[in-house]
C-alpha cells in the first residue's frame, strides 16, 4: 500500500462530529462554537459543489481562514479527482452525497465512552474498505479531531503529540482534556496498547473508528490506500498497527504539518512505520488573505488537503495552478452568504 | 432552462424502487425479478465506481444487455463529468454516496397509494433543487418506471404512451396495470389534471416525485436544468406543467427512445413544451454484444444516458470514443463476479 497515490486514486473524505469540539480553545474549525457542528457537513459540500449548499455556515476559522476543503476542491477541479464523502457521524445535515456508516456523533472524550458503537463502525467501514476499488486515499473532517487523536495515541502508549488548526497549538489544554478523559475511563497512558477498538471507543472519535475499518478492509482486499492528513491520520495508523496491521502505509500531508515543531509527525511516522510525503503548496509565494493565513500556520491540513496536493503533484499540475485555483475558490467562498437553514 | 447542457453541468441520478417492478413482464432492468430490487443501487455504484461494490448483482437485462449506467460512466470518465446520486427510496443498500431524500420504496401502483409520502418527498427535493449550484441535469434509475410514468400521464390526461427497456414494448400489459391502478384509486383518466402531487401519490413512483421537486426548486432559484431521459422524464415534466411550471424545459434523450415508434416522445414533447435533444451514440457501427443489444432496441435509455451523451457531445468528445469506452466498461462489468452480500 505504500506507493505514492496516483492521479487515478479516489479520495474518501470521512466526516463526523465529536462533542469534544465544544471544549473551549481546542479547535479553529468554525467561525464560532455554534458553527463548528456544521463544519464537516459544510466541508463535504465545498469538496462536492465548491460552496456550502445546505450547511448554514461558511466554513472558516475565527480569524477568517478558509477551510482546507477549498484546496481539495481546487485539486478536484484541476485533475478531475474522484471524491467520495463518508458520513461516520455528522451532527448536522449535508447536501453532499455520502456513504452513511454510522450517523451518531461522537461524545465528549471526557465522558467514559467517546464512540459508543465503535465496534460496529469499525466493522461497517471494514466492509466498505474491502469492497471499494483502489487505489484510494483517506482524508478527514472532524473538528476537535486532534484532541481525540491525542487521546487515542496516549491510550495506546504512543508519542503523545499532535498538530493543531490553530497557529499556536494549545497542546497543554489538549493534554489536560486527555488526562480528564483517561480518568473518566479509569485508564492510564498505554493501558490500551494492542486494543485499538477499545482505545477509539474510550478516547477517540467516529472518524478514527471509520478510518481504522477502512484500513483493515483495504488490507484484507489487497487495495492500495494512502492516508491524507497529519497527526489525526497518524493516530488512525496507530490504531491499525495496534490491531496487528503490518502492511506498509503512506501518509500524505502538508508541509505545514510536517514543519509543525509543536507536533512530532516524523517521530510518530518512524514509530508507526509510515512513509511520509509532505507537499508544500508554496502559499508563502502568493499574497492573499487565505494563503497568508496558512503561511502563518493556521488550519495546516484537513479534508484530505495533503493527499490532494500529492495527487496534483503526481498528475503534473504545477503548484502555482493549485494556488490560483485555491485563491479563486476562497474568494468565492468568503463572499458567499451562508445558506438559509 | 432550455439551453443545451454544457460540459460543466452536474448530473443528478435519482434512484428508487417501486413494487410495481415486481409485476411480471413490464421491465428488463434486472437479470431476474429478484435482482431487480438491487438494480438502482447497482446502477449508482456503476456510475460512481465503474462496477457494483455492495449491490450483489451485475445490472443486466434478462438477455444480458448491460445497464445504460455503463454509458453514463463512460462519459463521466471521458469528460470528468460530476455526478451526484440521489436516493429517493432505494429498497436495497448501495455503496454509492447519495443524498438521501426519502428512503421509502414506492408501492405497487395497483394499490390505492403508490407513493405514501409524495408531498414530503416533493418538498425535500424542492429544497435540494433550489440550493444546488447549476446547471444540473436529472436522470433516473427505477425499474418499472415507464409503467408508473404511464400511470401519471394517464391520471393527468396526457398522451398515454411510454417507451420500454424491452425491445418489444409490453404497452398493452402496462395499460392493463394502469387501468387496475386507476380503479384502485377510484379514478378515471384525466381526473388528476392540475393535481401533480396527488397524481404521483396515487399513480407514480418516488423518482417522479423527487424530479418534480427538483424542477420546482430549480425554477424558484432560476437554475438551468435539463431532463436526461425519455418518457419517464417527460412524465416528470408533465407533473411540473400541471403544477403551473412554465419555464422552458430541455429533454436530452437517446436516439433509441426518440425512434421508438411504440412511444410518442415527440407528441409528448409538443404537448408539454419540451425541447428535445436526441443523441445517437452510433452503436449500430460497433459490433459487440452490448452495443448490438442497444441497436436491437433493448434498454434504450436510463441512468441519465441521453443526457450524458449530450454532455459528451457538448464537450467535443467523438461518439467513437464513447463507444469504445462503453464497450470496455461493459466487458469489465459482464466479467465481474457479483459482490457477496
Amino acid at each position: 500500500m505504500a506507493r505514492q497515490p496516483g492521479a487515478d486514486a479516489t479520495l474518501l473524505v470521512v466526516g463526523a462530529t465529536t462533542r469534544t469540539a465544544g471544549i473551549e480553545g481546542i479547535s479553529a474549525a468554525g467561525a464560532d462554537p455554534g458553527a463548528m457542528a456544521h463544519t464537516p457537513s459544510a466541508d463535504l459540500e465545498v469538496v462536492t459543489y465548491g460552496r456550502p449548499v445546505r450547511a448554514p455556515v461558511v466554513p472558516v476559522s475565527p480569524t477568517g481562514c478558509p477551510t482546507p476543503a477549498v484546496v481539495t476542491r481546487a485539486v478536484r477541479e484541476l485533475v478531475g479527482l474522484e471524491t467520495v464523502a463518508v458520513d461516520a457521524g455528522l451532527a448536522e445535515p449535508t447536501a453532499a452525497p455520502t456513504v452513511a456508516l454510522g450517523e451518531e456523533p461522537g461524545e465528549d472524550v471526557r465522558e467514559s465512552v467517546a464512540v459508543p458503537d465503535a465496534a460496529g463502525l469499525v466493522e461497517r467501514a471494514h466492509d466498505l474498505g474491502r469492497r471499494l476499488p483502489g487505489p484510494f486515499v483517506v482524508g478527514e473532517t472532524v473538528p476537535g479531531g486532534t484532541t481525540t487523536a491525542l487521546g487515542v495515541l496516549t491510550a495506546l502508549g504512543e508519542s503523545a503529540t499532535v498538530s493543531s488548526s490553530l497557529s499556536e497549538n494549545p497542546l497543554a489544554r489538549k493534554r489536560a482534556v486527555v488526562e480528564t478523559a483517561l480518568a473518566a475511563s479509569d485508564l492510564a497512558a498505554g493501558d490500551l496498547a494492542g486494543e485499538p477498538v477499545e482505545a477509539v471507543r474510550r478516547m477517540g472519535d467516529p472518524v478514527l473508528a471509520a478510518t481504522l475499518g477502512l484500513l483493515r478492509g483495504a488490507d484484507e482486499a489487497g487495495t492500495d490506500v494512502t492516508l491524507a492528513g497529519g497527526t489525526q491520520l497518524a493516530a488512525a495508523a496507530a490504531l491499525y498497527r495496534h490491531g496487528g496491521g503490518d502492511v506498509p502505509l503512506e501518509l500524505a500531508t502538508t508541509s505545514f504539518v510536517a514543519d509543525d515543531g509543536s507536533a512530532d509527525l516524523w517521530g510518530l511516522a518512524r514509530d508507526l512505520d509510515l512513509s511520509v510525503t509532505a507537499t508544500d503548496p508554496g502559499f508563502d509565494r502568493r499574497d492573499h488573505p487565505a494563503t497568508d493565513a496558512y503561511a502563518r500556520g493556521e488550519a495546516k491540513e484537513g479534508v484530505g488537503m495533503g493527499g490532494a496536493l500529492a495527487l496534483a503533484d503526481a498528475a503534473g499540475v504545477p503548484m502555482a495552478d493549485v494556488r490560483e485555483r485555491t485563491v479563486a475558490l476562497a474568494d468565492r467562498l468568503l463572499a458567499f452568504d451562508p445558506p438559509t437553514p
